[in-house]
């Protein structure tokens, strides 16, 4: 069943997944079209963001934001094409960058909303490279790991929307940038597209080894965006005064409890101590003020109109396909930014 | 035996620790009082700091500092009265702050100490709240800590030098303030003399659900000095852009691998992404300007004069009773700042 003029398809929170989620964790459900009121508009959806934090957002813990209900549409930021408007400033035909989660239809009064205009180049990369991804992998690098000309940066899930991003940047710095990535496809298009200097594959047994072997002045700025296994291989190389912007823990979205041992705690703190890192969680749109994300739009637009910046995506049809390419990209089974064709 | 003038009393490493520190770690010795050259003076020592940082220098592992060879003299902050000089604004009689180490006699060119001049108020002092461990307290919380009033801080080790420190400045600053101790007339002393607002013990049971309940609004700086069950304790309670200085890990200091599981190195992580937590080690000569050095002298005098700030010694009698205090020390059965009465 694809998009339609006369029922809403939406994907709900069936189930709180304990551990990885499944097929009982998300429902496609259908209804009617939302009316709008006086000052809204009718949003159809033309592009749906897949992002690793909708993980998060499946689990009732304390986290920073507040949890899907259960039953409760899912959280998402789309692409939609305003359908009708009763709203100062937005008008049929506009593109919107807007939270309407995954569903067909929604109706909003334009808070949260960014206009595009009626005729947008490129609309999906504002779900990604020009849009929260970017903008994270910019902030994140710049404001908290601030490379310096020559350092090594390491960057995890380098193939993903933030990590490209990051190391990509980092290379525009003058630093030495080495990604890791899950699988030799991976590795080589972030090297012979990306153009990082290496390229480590996760999976690899040696892989602390092989990581040590490309870093032999050691690591200036680590990008977090895993954890597990790849951050102990990191620790040990560290540099004094590293920096680690943490921004994400794919690796470890899953875990219902603390894993058997051995503690790492001793080693993460004494690596901190030791060598005077500094580690610092963010969350883009928490963190850092709005005029940076102007810096961010003017800067990476630039990047990109001069081809100093290299984005993939991954396009997936159809809403009802959506669930599925969600935990394909939780387990790193997607390779670029991932986004769904709604309609 | 006691310090003479005819021989030169030393402590030095015997051999390197497995885990704790024991009988067959240090060793006294004696030898000739060493003869000052041209441009040097004799050094005689009056009082040696024990601190908690000497735990490292004993280990041949990696770290900020050279470790100390075996058979070389244990490294040591110490207060000195000059004794004879050829050494230019250093004359016979003068006290002086100098790196000798754990010795009755040294030879210095002048390099790396500080003329305390020849008739100096309370010079032990120098060894503490004026010296290392008053200014680590001082830098890392107004540095890295960030507090402001109404926060809440949690100083682990708060009978200690350094956690007093924080605490009492902490006060100055309009937080409130809790404190971690170990047993019930360390707690007493925290909030009687000290002034802070609470004070757990650790060794109780109910530690972490303790600490929760002096921490109604969460925390907002830790200063974190211990590691442990301790800080697994403050994690969940750390509240959105919490800061924390990390300064040391004595809990942690004799362990010779990772300890068993489970493994917290997912909690530590996803604290600091969820709430956004900054994370920073420092050691305090590496991480500051000197003119910071410069403003905490002239700022921590006035709080004492003007008896803002209480500081607690327990001086210790004699050089052969040195590496046991140390060993106690290391084990929490210390109370306030450790100063050893040389000569």
């Amino acid at each position: 069943m694809s998009q339609s003029d006369s029922t809403n398809r939406q994907i709900v929170l069936a189930k709180r997944p304990e551990g990885a989620p499944d097929g009982e964790t998300l429902r496609l459900q259908t209804g009617d079209i939302p009316k709008p009121g006086g000052g809204e508009m009718l949003l159809r959806t033309v592009y749906l963001s897949l992002d690793p934090y909708m993980r998060g957002r499946m689990s009732a813990a304390k986290s920073y934001a507040t949890p899907v209900e259960i039953g409760g549409v899912m959280t998402g930021q789309v692409v939609a094409e305003v359908m009708q408007s009763d709203c100062d400033g937005f008008k049929a035909g506009d593109f919107m960058l807007a939270p309407s989660g995954w569903q067909d239809y929604a109706v909003s009064d334009g808070t949260q909303v960014l206009n595009l205009g009626n005729e947008p180049q490129n609309p999906s990369w504002s779900l990604g490279i020009l849009g929260m991804p970017g903008y994270t992998a910019y902030a994140g690098l710049l404001q908290i790991g601030e490379p310096k000309p020559g350092e090594t940066v390491v960057v995890a899930a380098a193939s993903g929307p933030v990590g490209a991003t990051v190391g990509q940047i980092a290379k525009i710095k003058g630093c030495r940038v080495v990604g890791i990535a899950g699988g030799p496809e991976k590795c080589a298009h972030v090297v012979e597209t990306l153009g990082f200097d290496a390229c480590i594959d996760h999976r690899a047994e040696d892989f602390a080894d092989q990581l040590a072997a490309v870093c032999p002045e050691g690591i200036d700025v680590y990008f977090e965006n895993v954890g597990g296994k790849v951050l102990y291989g990191v620790l040990p190389l560290l540099n004094p005064f590293a920096r680690m912007p943490v921004c994400g823990m794919v690796a470890w979205y899953n875990l219902t409890g603390l894993p058997d041992g051995p503690d790492h705690g001793p080693q993460i703190l004494s690596t901190i101590l030791r060598m005077k890192v500094k580690v610092q969680g963010f969350i883009i749109f928490d963190s850092f003020p709005i005029s940076l994300y102007q810096e961010f739009a003017r800067e990476m637009t630039g990047w990109l109109e001069d081809g100093k910046i290299q984005y993939k995506e991954q396009m997936v049809d159809g809403l009802e396909a959506a669930p599925d390419a969600l935990y394909d990209l939780l387990e790193g089974r997607n390779f670029g930014k991932m986004v769904v064709k709604v309609g």
